[in-house]
């Protein structure tokens, strides 16, 4: 798994939010559609659509009310240098459930509550608050 | 303890922050101290002063870094319906480290990171990063 790719895409979104930019795109992967899914289902984005066929690129729309952002931060938490995995049973809560986790795990990309209502482990790729 | 106070006490932080006030007054008490102190400590706020005989107040100085707040949330955890505890050896991080966990203790209120090192487990009063 390259972790980098999901640092520089956190990074992209943070940068981007930060500015208020309606959107944000980037070299798309499995992995970032993915990540982008569980932000969208998880009410953090309003959309993200792919675009071209050999180099796809995402682009996420961000989701503001009004002046306050939605995503208040994300935070990279596995990395190449420390890899953080979690059992089942020990999937940390973000934020005491304001935030959500993001897991990959061997039943896919999941938050933290599917990752604990699945009973499955995983790495801890992200926090999103 | 009271833990509405607490709440109090949060609210009006995060209010003052959200508006970028220079500072923010409340009634005071000895945990409202101890909880100040700690923010003091852990440099998410700039000072605090107390005045006054019998009714004393606490009057918090805020901090920012040009357009940002250093306090990026405040959460209360333990409340009078759903009290939260924790063993010493499961006292929580809050965003892997980025922010703080205030404990109340039989060896009074500290940090999640004094309470580890001191193996004490208590009371989770509050999340603030």
């Amino acid at each position: 798994m390259t972790t980098d790719v999901i640092a520089d895409m956190l990074t992209r979104i943070r940068n981007a939010n930060q500015r208020y930019l309606k959107t944000v795109s980037m070299p798309g992967s499995k992995m970032k559609l993915e990540i982008a899914r569980i932000l969208k289902e998880e009410g953090f984005i309003s959309d993200f659509i792919v675009e071209g066929e050999a180099k796809k690129t995402i682009t996420i729309t961000l989701k503001y009310q009004g002046k306050t952002r939605v995503i208040q931060g994300l935070k990279k938490i596995s990395k190449p240098g420390l890899r953080v995995y979690a059992p089942a049973n020990e999937i940390p809560q973000v934020l005491n459930g304001l935030g959500i986790a993001v897991v990959s795990t061997s039943k896919g990309i999941m938050t933290d509550k599917q990752a604990r209502s699945t009973q499955v482990g995983g790495e801890v790729l992200a926090f999103i608050w």
